[in-house]
């Protein structure tokens, strides 16, 4: 879990860290580039977005999208990128320079079905 | 305005259309591509996503990552792009296909500076 983490942010230039997460908040493993600037912190990102994540995934149901699957928030400072997992969990990553969001967001794809598979 | 949402509906493969909104829910401008599949109903996703965008917005800012600049959320069937022009304002486009995406962000954002100088 923690490799594919890793595999994740050291593969995509600009990531700071990643986290696996719980739609309640609760962390199950991060992961922080070394030397990452401290100002970006994946967890506290992740925890601060899980409650709206609920609330995104049950907006785009009632709207008849479908489950959601992948969510890109790019802010002045920082882009993160989600991906669900599962109705209990979803893999966030950050970055602090958003060039490289196409490459994260292939990682994370492909990280995500290994993550899937330990989490069951 | 309704040039500008019809050039980054019609620009993009698979977009259904686009809608400038206010962060209070209501429609500014909407356009619906010709024979588009009804089921994509953009202004009730905009309308849906307002208030979820409002609160995205300012856990962004209290995560000091800045002003939240885009959004995209892709779902089973259907991804929906957004654009923020103010502190008042936002351009949603939602894709029935995700294939070209990349597209429709890169349109969305060439209208995007148009839209804002329209509102001024």
């Amino acid at each position: 879990m923690l490799e594919q983490l890793q595999s994740i942010v050291e593969g995509t230039p600009g990531a700071e860290g990643a986290v696996l997460m719980g739609f309640d908040g609760i962390a199950v493993q991060g992961y922080a580039r070394e030397g990452s600037d401290p100002s970006y912190d994946i967890e506290s990102v992740a925890m601060e977005l899980s409650l709206r994540l609920i609330e995104l995934r049950s907006a785009a149901e009632s709207l008849e999208l479908g489950d959601l699957q992948d969510i890109t928030l790019k802010a002045e400072r920082g882009t993160v990128l989600v991906r669900v997992l599962s109705d209990e969990y979803f893999v966030a990553v950050i970055l602090s320079d958003a060039a490289h969001f196409g490459k994260g967001r292939w990682k994370l794809r492909q990280g995500a079905e290994q993550l899937r598979s330990e989490l069951e």
